[in-house]
């Protein structure tokens, strides 16, 4: 694994043509300056482990103030470019070593019917805070001050005399908070107005209000495998079958088992993760998901785009959506704040395209009108410009710790353990031997306080026993490294049990 | 109608013997005069238009302090059975007048698919609060200084260092608040554990998951008609089948109709609302209750009862639910704070009975958790005692809100105009002459800012077309008035036109 980060870099350097001054921004001196830098690592005039220009330098060449440079460096490193060492100014991180990815996934040869159920109930039953050191939830770090502005709004709402938050909502969703969601979706290659997105309880609600309104039960629907097992769950729920396709860690979805699939079987839906995949951390190529579109058109399927990591990209700008580039408006794309700022509200949307008028009576039978105090703060949120620097600072800091959850893979789990390259989100994916079981591990870890899920949630059929899925979510601490290493001692001893079985046998 | 409310008389009389003392409450001074006055008025010792006993006179009567009496006197005011007149002192209200009853409702012939979406989504579209006078909409008063408390919490969960509300809650819910909820339905006859109860988001939700939970696709559900076009609006949207039963203003669903239907079709599930039913407001009987219930398990099909309106019985204790009957688990008892709080928070909860685990499944796929704030605000609010007062106190003003605002009807509506006698919740049907268009007259409303139900909302196959219902939460006043005049003379005039029509033709 590199901390070079090269994407970080490339988007620095490109930052200026491209980005933020076509949208009225002023670049500030500091970002010009990390800029600057940014692209000599790049282009390799300073490389790994190499000492950076001290502040009064720099301060000197570029004749800016000792704290602009401070701040430029503060990006440097909140990017993972640069590294402070006490008294000694900062340095080009070192290069590091990586686990091997993961395979492509196999392919399953029919469509299933989804399993899992009581699995999944064993990881997402329990409260987010209920004493156990929780790897295997989709949370993500919420304690961040960045997120002050939301919690003032929550207070302020539930103190102001229009009594606003009481009443129903529309069904649709707050209209200000629809303006709001369209102003971020132009971030996503998106043009979608206020009026063609339904606000919805969550990503979940988006995405099992659109399965419902395209599919019948006994439907078949293709998805990527490893999938999330809402999504998946929701299937079950439903009476629909899953086609898991081979996925590729670092490209995702495999076309040419997609187009196989279409031209063999009556599928009705593509569901689908393309950006900062979930479990797999991958970033589908703009090209593939051009590619997926045209497949989609000429089968005339919909697609569903889960879209929730999409903001915790490392990379900036952000990843593009498949729905950026549709024409007929067959992409459903759901997403939610569940991931870039708080589950708890239980806010999210879709963008269902020509489905629209299905959707919103979905979206009524499902639970009515969404709960009103939170749309109303989250609009405050984003119209203040509090979310962009939230969202920046959230990046930065699960880049850091995929990096460090990389390290301690490599350190505490056995050798030959093979993990993903996660470009953007919290969740690592990690594969062990094969015949490992981490259904096994995962009862075995919870006598010791840490919980992980096991591969096997993400496939309808139970494939991926042997893989495991971990949030780095929080700001790496002596806790979130016991608890590692308490997952890593507990493979080690199960395998070794394993051999020795092997052995007597 | 007779302001008089006998029942409210009666349930003071027998408070002592059954109710209060039984469950531990010392019943107050006051609450004892006043079941000691309620009495004398039930049993005719003082007449509609009678002066009663000045505050002195009772003081020294009873031994008891003024205070004490005048508290007595706010009791059977908010009760109905007392108005006091400037400078006069008490009297026992005068009898009033009111519009006959609606006839039984009609059966449908068959099972029949559920329509009406788009003039259900014309009513549900809009928020609560966008300047239209809403008599259409199912939306309580939530001005009252009781939910002070609970807007109090709110604010304070956003204000907690330990950030509660960001994170998921479990799926199944918070436990402190199913705590409550547990506690609150002793009330309606229920012992259900904590364990034994899934909060929901909103009523919508434990409807829509409930009837998912049960039935399939082309399944055929027996429902009250008219019924609540949310639940209907769930059959549409899973595709199953609703089988209108003719259902009775005073005594709901027709039982003779239910065991014939029963007979004659495969029915799955029966669907319906016996206390405060929402359109017609009736409170099924006991004994009806329970022979529904018998027939439930002769023909073995699951109920879901629909409780939303029960906390709001203008009789005290609070009807029982078919639920406290239940045995066998198949009742499925669904019900929310929306009605008795506020719907804004999205509230609800289901004690599914023995369909808890498919129902724990639906309720993950349709939103995985319910938003975690306004439940630690709910069960705080609910633990400190604040919620009994405050419905009390609802219960008084919809009492009240009923009486004026059939007066209004009597008053601004065409002569044999019909109307329901809600017994609880604040919703009034109102039946007019046969070939009238509700639908024609919320069109010629929406001009004038007031919008009406059409009755053909509630029914799944467009009939009650005559019929409306409209809202009397909010305390009367000028606007609210202004907005049942309108309502009237626009029916007035409608019908006009018709009688020109027809004697042109």
């Amino acid at each position: 694994m590199d901390r070079l980060n090269p994407q970080f870099a490339r988007h620095l350097y490109r930052s200026v043509q491209s980005g933020l001054r076509a949208r009225g921004t002023v670049m500030k001196l500091y970002t010009q300056l990390a800029e600057t830098l940014a692209a000599r690592i790049e282009q390799g005039y300073y490389r790994p482990g190499d000492r950076l220009p001290s502040v009064r330098a720099l301060s000197q060449e570029h004749g800016v103030s000792l704290s602009t440079v401070q701040q430029a460096y503060r990006l440097l490193e909140d990017g993972g470019l640069a590294v402070p060492r006490p008294k000694s100014g900062y340095f080009v991180p070192p290069r590091r070593a990586a686990p091997a990815l993961p395979a492509m996934t196999r392919a399953a040869q029919r469509p299933v019917d989804v399993s899992q159920w009581s699995d999944v109930l064993e990881l997402v039953k329990r409260g987010a805070r209920d004493g156990l050191v929780q790897l295997g939830r989709g949370m993500p770090d919420v304690t961040s001050p960045t997120l002050r502005p939301l919690l003032r709004s929550l207070a302020q709402v539930a103190r102001r005399p229009d009594l606003g938050g009481l009443y129903y909502d529309a069904i649709q969703g707050s209209l200000p908070l629809r303006e709001q969601i369209s102003r971020l979706l132009v971030d996503a290659g998106c043009q979608i107005p206020a009026s063609d997105l339904i606000i919805t309880t969550g990503c979940h609600e988006a995405l099992s209000a659109s399965i419902r309104a395209i599919c019948q039960p006994g439907d078949i629907v293709a998805v990527d495998s490893p999938s999330f097992h809402g999504a998946m769950q929701a299937l079950k729920g439903f009476g629909m079958k899953a086609l898991e396709l081979p996925t590729d860690p670092i490209n995702g979805i495999s076309l040419e088992a997609l187009e196989m699939a279409l031209e063999q079987w009556p599928i009705k839906l593509i569901q689908l993760t393309p950006n900062c995949n979930n479990p797999l951390g991958y970033i589908m190529p703009e090209a593939r998901k051009r590619a997926l579109l045209t497949l989609a058109q000429r089968y005339d399927v919909a697609i569903i785009e889960d879209d929730v990591y999409g903001d915790l990209a490392y990379r900036y700008p952000r990843p593009r959506t498949i729905k950026s580039f549709d024409e007929d408006g067959r992409v459903l794309l759901c997403s939610s704040f569940s991931k870039t700022v708080a589950p708890g509200i239980r806010v999210g949307w879709i963008a269902p395209g020509r489905y629209f008028d299905r959707l919103l009576h979905m979206k009524y039978i499902s639970t009515g009108a969404t709960a009103t105090q939170p749309q109303i703060a989250l609009a405050e949120f984003l119209a203040s410009g509090a979310y962009e620097p939230h969202v920046r600072r959230m990046r930065s800091q699960y880049q850091n710790g995929r990096d460090q959850m990389i390290d301690w893979v490599m350190k505490y789990f056995p050798e030959g353990t093979r993990a993903s390259r996660p470009q953007g989100g919290f969740m690592l994916w990690v594969e062990l031997d094969e015949g490992f079981d981490t259904l096994r591990l995962n009862r075995a870890l919870l006598d010791k306080g840490v919980q992980i899920a096991s591969g096997s949630l993400f496939s309808a059929s139970g494939k991926y026993r042997s893989c495991l899925r971990m949030n780095y979510s929080r700001k790496p601490d002596a806790e979130q490294e016991a608890a590692v290493r308490k997952v890593g001692e507990t493979v080690k001893a199960l395998m070794a049990e394993m051999a020795g079985m092997q052995a007597e046998a």
